[in-house]
């Protein structure tokens, strides 16, 4: 009797826990649940970084130009979408292995099984995620062809930039790819995302040369005002905003609560940069200029996207201040240079996103490499170089990777088909010359404040 | 001995379990808590796309009307609001049983106990997010009332297809009603809320007759542009953004990650509107169109809401190209037969929402469909046509109740109060007529800028 | 045998739930994560909200301020950042104890261990969550500040406000100071965020003064129109979408799915406040006035952020329409009093404020009080005055104590470096005269539209 009263009960122990949850979720269900959501968020804010980038071209540029500004990002938007749906996601994160940790390969035409699942993250989400990063990247490139491109370099820059070389970088350092095997650090893509798209910019501006109007024969610069700072700074506020996707997003999951701690870096950072960039101005010039204010807050936000996991608050503050004014003297540097930056791409994505991937190399500490697993912690926590100099290799062989690609591609562009608008079209416009119609027409029609 | 033993372990093994999660939530609670945090997120997104309507129809419009189209979104949107508690809730997911399948009944004044859950979702969410897809259906209905209908006009449409028109289709289709028990595929609206919109949307536009200037007396067309593109690019990002909580958000659940699945065909659906669009314009008017583009954009998303849980990628992204193509033509062939449609209403959620709602007749899945368990495959997957044929009934049906419910409600305001402003009153503008005041006061004050 | 078998069970017994979910995540780390990132949506909402305020303080000025006024509000923000984390949030929630309930100490330069967890939720992301709200309360009170003081004004102000001021009042309420210790209901800040704000920018806009041209010698008022009733019609929409965060999100918790009703009777309050405007502006004027009907549905929201969480739904319509009719009477009366209130601050933050807060001691019920577990009900559901009389308490403390430290804060700027800039510059505006370019150049720099 007591054996059986034994035996009823070892069934019982083993049924009754798994009773208990029968018909709910498992945990690991609801974990898996816990990062979708996040990654889902996430990846909503930053797609809503692309109505930042409208804004903020559209509001650093002239009003002739602003449909073709504003309308070219939602088309490259899409394209994008298709592109690293059919190739560009398969470069990065091809299933099959990658090939000498150079690119990956597989997954092209994307056609995930419904509920696939990896890493705890269904692989749809993670596309998504990705996608979004590529789109970024590219908005960035746009700040260099700003006002004079022709519409069909957008589109055959887009199809080669989103499905060739940004995966490619992706795959290097977020890919499992050879940099990501020697511990470079960019937590959200300082390097991947920011530096990236500033130098195919960088590589825009100089084939397509200054703006009509830019430099004068001396070698003086004029000033071409962007014509709407409410967009500006509009623009500023979303992007912020959506940064909380990109940087705290970049964990993937919730876990223990890290993310929370990533979003507070990146705050730290952003605020820095804003106040930094506002005073150097305002001590310099003796005027407080807004743009400069504005830049800065972006700088002190693409700065710390590499590091806001790896360091802790006093240098977020740090990498943020001097990303702030790094960005008022780079924007001095290239206009000295005479290299024509209407939307400051090469300052505050270029420049701040040097500085960001470095400042690893400086400020990172070994427990936070440690917690997020990839390198270790940099001069000032180990008195040691090596992370230091794991960073500026990656910051240097991205970056001459993409530019003289994105050299290539475009200069291609140029000699096929052209890259430039004619000299005509683009004093009257390129919403007039490129679409056939004003995107401000009752503004303008009457040849109100157009500006030569 | 053995025997206490054996009774003090029974009852270990049953406490035990119960007790490691003692001060925790169940797997159950925790699964409603992920679930309920979705639907907020979606909820939020979808009452975002409110900014999208409000910068999409001004952006569309004239200076003249700018404030009085922007002012009256905010407004509808509450008087919606309420509306929607008072009686409208009720009619479509009234707790008790529905009348005959056509209408739902109960829960008017809607007053849930504090913490009431309906299928694992707190009833006041569910509420949330059906109230704020209701109000998209309404502001796609004001693209044909545009730069010409009395204020007091949206009053009482907003209260009537709030209160009755809206909830009646929405019971069909979900709230159990007659055809959601035929097997009509909607995962997300393209009938019940953008179709709805842009029937709601004709049936004004043919009542009010074209603005004055639209046509010409030998039935020639004008282009009366919008004022500013920039704002209708940003409307559609923003749409674009919340359609992910339109889409993804009407999983109502997380389970396992199916709801980043449907926000990925969303996504290859828009992108795949964008390209269409934007290369149809360009090959047949020589011109790549930005305000084409941007319709395309969308009706990629109108035309995905209804497959976005139903079909392959590859099928996403045909639905998108067709969608995108088609809201070029459509736009063409109602400025034929002299239909003004502003905001393109008809062309983007109506002839969109119903390609979009019978392409689940040709690209659904059988797997997709048991998986959302709703109807079955389409012509491609099963060669049956026979879903075909419930997606198309479920377009007329639909489709000539809210046509025919929508000009008989406009009709009567028309007759008795009037539904357009005076020659003179639309001439001047709503902004001066209705409210008293520009929108613009500082640009339209000493007349620059007015058409007629 | 028996006894081998007894105890191998008991073994199995207790190890087995264990290990069921061994590698996964505990319920109580579950929980933790869906907190973590529900509080992480609502910050990033809240933030959204400084969106809404740029878009709400330069569509309601003239366009020879926009730069100026939405570039402040980019600086400020950043600025905020950086003075809570160094000292505002140690005075707000300092883990020291609190002084006597009347303000916090400790952890200045907030330096959380990486994943240090508060009550369930990371203390980042509390951290994150307060600065959100302290840079609201700062943004609203701007409003008294609006187009005539110097922006050196706007660097000292954020200092004192978000470093002291703000904290102090938000440690009284939510820091477990003392008024929490009485009961004082104000669940996610009509008093501390919005009255604290109306009533600064109370202070400022008495000192400064209204501005050139508001008030003629007779006494009689002029309009000073808004330039851009687009902005102020999408900012309403945004802070909108922005208050699900701000009241939803106060619940700092997913629970049993209560924050779905704050965010029900949130939406009730909003649409009631729309509605009641819009009808007694077209009732009393014969217009249906847009600014009013903005005004009303924000004051709607301000009004329920007290009570969101303590009321029925047709108390919270009713608590909206009172505040939609409020506001319209508050700003004819402080037009009354000559007191410029450019953005009307005092109305919609301040008298809606003020009745937000006693609404809660008419309409509180037992049942929700003792959910939230702060005070009583009110004299409705209760007959008794008690809790009337502690909100008027709480109310008039905290009103009179901001009131006087803003005062005597703003007071010792006029006096030390002044407050206002010259009437040349105010005349030309601060875009010029504090930044050295117009925000609108294009449109500006012919001289049009410049009033004086």
């Amino acid at each position: 009797m007591i054996k059986k009263m034994v035996l009823t009960l070892a069934a019982l122990c083993l049924v009754f826990p798994a009773m208990a949850f029968a018909d709910d979720p498992t945990a690991g269900t609801l974990n898996m649940g816990i990062n979708s959501l996040w990654v889902m968020v996430a990846f909503v804010l930053v797609l809503l970084m692309q109505g930042g980038f409208i804004l903020l071209e559209t509001g650093s540029t002239r009003m002739k130009n602003a449909g073709h500004v504003a309308g070219k990002t939602i088309f490259t938007a899409g394209l994008a979408a298709l592109i690293y749906w059919a190739v560009g996601y398969g470069f990065a994160f091809g299933a099959d292995s990658s090939i000498n940790g150079f690119i990956g390969f597989g997954d092209f035409l994307f056609d995930p099984s419904i509920i696939s699942v990896d890493d705890g993250l269904p692989t749809t989400l993670f596309f998504l995620f990705q996608l979004a990063f590529a789109a970024v990247s590219l908005s960035i490139a746009w700040g260099g062809f700003a006002e004079r491109a022709k519409l069909s370099s957008y589109f055959i820059f887009t199809i080669v930039f989103v499905g060739v070389i940004y995966p490619i970088v992706a795959h290097w350092i977020w890919g499992g790819g050879w940099l990501a095997k020697d511990g470079a650090q960019d937590f959200a893509g300082s390097t991947v995302v920011h530096l990236s798209g500033a130098l195919a910019a960088f590589a825009a501006t100089v084939l397509l040369k200054p703006r009509i109007g830019k430099f004068n024969k001396d070698g003086s610069a004029n000033e071409i005002s962007g014509h709407n700072q409410v967009f500006t700074a509009l623009s500023v506020l979303l992007l912020w905003v959506g940064w909380f996707g990109f940087n705290a997003g970049s964990t993937l999951a919730i876990g223990d609560g890290f993310f929370g701690y990533v979003g507070f870096t990146t705050m730290l950072g952003a605020g820095a940069g804003a106040v930094a960039a506002l005073l150097i101005s305002w001590a310099v010039n003796g005027k407080a200029d807004i743009t400069t204010m504005l830049n800065g807050t972006l700088a002190g936000l693409v700065a710390i996207t590499a590091s806001c996991a790896f360091v802790e608050p006093w240098a977020a503050v740090v990498i943020g201040l001097v990303a702030g004014v790094l960005v008022f003297y780079s924007a001095k540097f290239f206009e000295k240079i005479k290299v024509d930056d209407p939307i400051y791409a090469m300052s505050v994505h270029g420049a701040a996103g040097i500085w960001g991937t470095l400042a690893n190399g400086i400020f990172a500490t070994d427990e936070l490499a440690a917690k997020v697993g990839v390198g270790q912690g940099g001069l000032i926590d180990t008195g040691s170089w090596h992370q230091l100099g794991v960073q500026a290799l990656s910051v240097l062989v991205c970056g001459v990777f993409v530019l003289a690609a994105s050299f290539l591609v475009l200069f291609l562009i140029k000699v096929a088909i052209g890259f430039r608008v004619t000299e005509e079209q683009e004093i009257i416009g390129l919403d007039l010359s490129e679409h056939g119609a004003y995107g401000y027409p009752e503004q303008l029609k009457k040849g109100q404040g157009i500006q030569g």
